[in-house]
């Protein structure tokens, strides 16, 4: 699969190179990081995002703090800290920093700075090789000339690789299946708008953009074969979280009789949650909803509901791609099956 | 009931004053109008909007034209050309228009001005009389201590007199029934997180505004008891298209077992469509997608599905609730017999 884009880039000895995601889809910019206050203030600003990526960028983040600041004890630490300071809540960024900065203080100094560079390259590489096989698992669900909808940003730019959702459509473009792909805008953050449609053009997929809204009328009006968006969290009953609206997509799908697919890794899955029930939706702030970036449409002080995921439960779920394998109903052996 | 704010009032023998909707919610700014041109230009530039609001508007616009260009034939059939051309999709505006040039042609020129401002006088209160009839009859529907959700505007300030989704709410409010009001921001026009939630803060009733795509969750969770829509076209078998998105709050609200509402005039109804197959839907621009107002998000050129409309089925519809009495299934006979 081609990738005429590349979210984070990494040059052994120096630094990485990063899109910065806050200036699409208007402008392809790419900055050039060699210390640890530029990679942490791309994290913060979100000029990377999408928590695969954060990972990635997190692992070779360490990899240039060995650069900029030398692989002592105290300097590695320092430097991972100030790392998984820029966003508490990103649990893979602080898994990817502990992880990195185990393997090198487990090795004498004079092997840290290669280790953290090699480990960087494989976590891209495990990144790309994911992703792949995913897509590879995915693509022959779509039927030769199928329209697909998808939600929210599920491509390169999420995870680094290649993408889940949306790398299984553009490997089944690649094998002539698809006819076009229809992506919501994803309100509040609209990452379907900005990011989705800007992906699909890079990858010259036909895309359509549509308000989260008139979702229902496409699929009732028969425009679309199938629905496959990503996971947040997936419960070993099946039942998935992912970004709002997902179950809106999942009962219009279930509704007109077309498959409704999740794509994500096996890591999503959380075989400690047995239910959808015990998923914890995080809210975010309601200035969120009131507008998009400066520009404020609701009157001031008006209450928002801004959940940022919802629960689709597995009875709606036609099938969950994974890198191992499809899982289906039921899917509490459907996804074990799976290792 | 109360009305603390007023689209559109007649100052009769001297003009109209219109609330300019393109303001809100930022501002309340009230504009007089002694002109035909003001008036026309108020409407193109979309200052009143609303089908029932826009009918009042033309019927007083020809009052305004009496004053400013005369009362000759030829004077009043300018007028009401020009004003008519303002919107020429608008099917009330024209409507209302020739309903007030039959009205005047037929009547002796020293008779014509007083008898155009008596005409929007009586077109006014029938707004006022028609939208407070049907708050009354469906006001009961609405249990005590019920939030319920609403979608899109159909406040005053879409049809000139209390409104008919909106105007059911705040009846209810009236009589101690609503808890709370949760309002869908209604992208691409965003006429939900734009008006409705003003609305809802001048009439003082508890305000939450939701994206579109957070709703079927926001139903899941059970924070509401009930979704009250209005209605654009409601075909002779209940079948009704309203603005994009209502057939998906339809959906969530039967899968969760509330009961979905649809408040709208007996005008509303067209005998002559049998079915919702009948009813044409309006695709509007692409352009309205990809942004809001001078904000663009999306990349450029990007293709976009944006019907204005959607479709939801009678059964899914649990009551049409209108000014003449509540239609339940099976609407055939239902809407029948309310006349």
């Amino acid at each position: 699969m081609e990738r005429p884009y590349t979210p984070l880039r990494i040059e052994r000895g120096t630094g990485i190179v990063v899109l910065d995601q806050t200036c699409l889809p208007h402008e392809e910019r790419y900055l050039e990081m060699r210390t640890v206050e530029a990679v942490g203030e791309a994290i913060r600003e979100l000029r990377v995002r999408g928590a695969p990526l954060l990972g990635l960028c997190g692992a070779a983040g360490l990899a240039v703090a060995a650069e900029d600041r030398g692989v002592s004890d105290e300097a590695l630490r320092t430097a991972m800290d100030e790392l998984d300071a820029t966003r508490p809540t990103a649990v893979d960024l602080g898994a990817a920093l502990r992880r990195a900065l185990t393997l090198a203080l487990d090795a004498p100094e004079e092997q840290r700075r290669d280790l953290l560079w090699d480990h960087a390259e494989t976590v891209a590489r495990e990144r790309l090789d994911e992703d792949e096989r995913l897509a590879e698992m995915g693509a022959p669900l779509i039927q030769p000339r199928w329209s697909v909808l998808t939600h929210c940003n599920t491509g390169a730019l999420a995870t680094g690789g290649r993408g889940t959702a949306l790398a299984v459509i553009a490997r089944a473009w690649e094998q002539g299946r698809i006819e076009r792909c229809y992506a919501t805008e994803t309100r509040p953050l609209l990452q379907g708008a900005r990011l989705t449609t800007w992906e699909l053009q890079k990858l010259g997929i036909p895309a359509t953009l549509l308000p989260d809204a008139a979702a229902a009328s496409l699929i009732a009006s028969r425009h679309v074969q199938a629905v496959i968006t990503g996971a947040d969290r997936i419960a070993a009953n099946g039942d998935t979280a992912n970004k709002v609206g997902t179950y809106g997509l999942a009962l219009a799908a279930a509704r007109h009789g077309i498959p409704f697919y999740i794509a994500a890794p096996m890591t999503t899955v959380d075989r400690a949650c047995r239910g959808g029930d015990g998923i914890p939706i995080e809210f975010r702030r309601e200035s969120e909803v009131g507008g998009f970036g400066e520009t404020r449409w609701a009157p001031a002080g008006v209450d928002a509901y801004n959940p940022a995921f919802d629960v689709t439960p597995a009875t709606l779920i036609t099938g969950i791609i994974t890198e191992r394998g499809i899982a289906e109903h039921p899917y509490e052996t459907g996804i074990a099956a799976l290792g």
